[in-house]
């Protein structure tokens, strides 16, 4: 998750309970395309820029060609994979959490943060800051084994909907980014997800809805303690955090967990830039991508201001760098999969 | 690289001291065969479990299939997969590049415990200790990036040879080891490497020698610093601990970089024994098994009183669970690739 939440904080709430409960209806996953082709993107220079960079790295006969072993593409999830309006979705999960699990804790109808979450009052929330966010984010993800958590998150997958569209937060990911994924890896790359999002709650779902296996994710992480319980090893969840992957921990962990640099890399906001700067420094042909959030019918359009997936620095880093800059408006033919073909339910 | 290292190294320095200094031609690497068969193992028993497990979950009518995204396989490596006598090789790199460096430190030649390395003296370096190890390690280990550090061990692992058979070190693999990670990947299965040695030290040579890629190799880590030096981003390697990755660490390691449990897992030591019993404790079928050295013409026999790679607990385990125990002089045929076909030199 990134830095600065506790603003994203209050509107997410109020908005979580302005549209009450969630419906428990299996979230809708969509299926990415099987033919391997950027058909949501536009005709036009993006899509031109994309596909002419795979045919170069990945022609044996191109002056660019690159093996396949290190056709290594990297992915920001939140912003860039799936939206990340009105607040970081794990938030979101963190909240519906404290919520659901206040039914085994009565004192926290007395006690802040919790009282604040549970009344949905936003000033009392607010007023907790910095701290209180920490509490909630705390007590929704550790102390808890790894089994439990995992468990956790993939009921939330299930049945929690995304406060204005309605639908499986699985649902708000982008179409032509699926089609991308899809598309480099019929051209034999390997992509990754590099996301300040902690790394076991995408994991429980970066497959199915992206077809990143659990090995290829790469978030931020906390410490754990390995434990024999009866006899029976488990993985505790500590409050230590092991790797912040934002801004300069994004190349950090991208040498921990992949171990060689990545050729292509997509992002949409300066958390991404020290990664973009990373991938573009190394040898032979690069690319580099930024979603830029320019649809405010479809999606949300944000930028430069935004206490949310700010895009400043990196976007003129990428004029200057000519690096490919998406716009979601002009570029992206659909932006979500459609009700029918993309989703489950 | 495991614990307690003090001891092996005496005898490693003087091993390495006794024959001299390195012949510079290039490293041999054994291929994988390209048959993916278990021909270096003896036919019986412990190659009929082999094959029996493997057919049993990747065949869709068998009672215990497995889909392919979960038939993960963990090896620890020294030990396992390489030897590691006289002494664990990563700390024969570190006393090499010791020597290496005291070219740019002249004042080494009066200080300990380079001088212990520097004049072969046994016996002063035994009194350095434990802090004596780390500070060896420390200098060959850390302040650097980690493009340089990727350079040194791989100028390493191209000239260096093994002190008794003066062979490199990437020939010092187990070739039946080697025919069972293709014939694991031949049956669907991802392989990977979870090891108590540097994470980025084995990444230089495990994609050529064993056909696991750097992405797939769990090990000891160290922290890393982003910074850019005139605007060219580099990583440097610090001085602290990210990750332990033996006994209790091996679990760790496996979900902080696998994310999902193993269903195979081979390890030779009692620092193995924890991601044996992680591994163990899923559901479904399962294969652990345990390399034990009992070769003393082929290779080396050890196990109970051992300080490298001591297997006394892990092997009680094995006998009272049943797990795999693979006798070296008994079930493998070759232990080393042979100079002819394995190697390129």
């Amino acid at each position: 998750m990134k830095t600065r939440l506790a603003r994203p904080l209050g509107l997410a709430v109020a908005l979580t309970f302005a549209l009450g409960a969630c419906a428990s209806n299996l979230g809708g996953r969509p299926a990415p395309s099987p033919h391997a082709t950027l058909s949501s993107w536009q005709p036009g220079a993006t899509r031109a820029a994309l596909e002419g960079f795979v045919a170069r790295v990945s022609d044996p006969e191109s002056p660019d060609f690159v093996p396949a072993s290190e056709r290594v593409a990297v992915f920001d999830n939140d912003g860039t994979l799936w939206a990340e309006q009105p607040a970081y979705f794990q938030l979101l999960f963190a909240v519906d959490r404290v919520r659901a699990m206040a039914l085994d804790h009565p004192e926290w109808n007395n006690q802040q943060p919790y009282q604040a979450v549970l009344e949905g009052d936003m000033e009392a929330l607010a007023a907790s800051g910095h701290e209180g966010l920490k509490t909630l984010l705390a007590v929704s993800h550790v102390g808890m084994t790894t089994g439990e958590f995992e468990a956790q998150v993939r009921a939330w997958v299930e049945d929690a909907r995304h406060p204005t569209s309605g639908r499986p937060y699985t649902a708000m990911v982008y179409q032509p980014m699926l089609e991308l994924l899809e598309y480099l890896r019929a051209h034999g790359f390997k992509t990754f997800i590099v996301s300040g999002g902690g790394i076991d709650f995408m994991r429980v779902f970066t497959e199915e809805v992206y077809g990143i296996p659990p090995e290829q994710v790469v978030g931020t992480s906390i410490e754990l303690r390995y434990e024999e319980r009866d006899g029976e090893p488990v993985l505790v969840r500590l409050p230590e955090l092991s790797l912040l992957d934002d801004k300069a921990g994004k190349p950090v962990g991208i040498q921990r967990y992949i171990g060689r640099r990545p050729i292509l890399a997509f992002g949409n906001s300066d958390g991404d830039f020290e990664m973009l700067k990373w991938t573009a420094a190394g040898d032979g042909a690069r690319l580099c991508g930024l979603v830029r959030h320019t649809d405010a019918v479809r999606e949300w359009a944000y930028d430069r201001q935004s206490k949310i997936g700010r895009l400043d620095a990196a976007l003129d880093a990428a004029v200057e760098r000519e690096w490919l800059v998406v716009d979601m408006a002009q570029d992206w033919s659909a932006v979500f999969p459609s009700n029918d073909a993309g989703t489950h339910d």
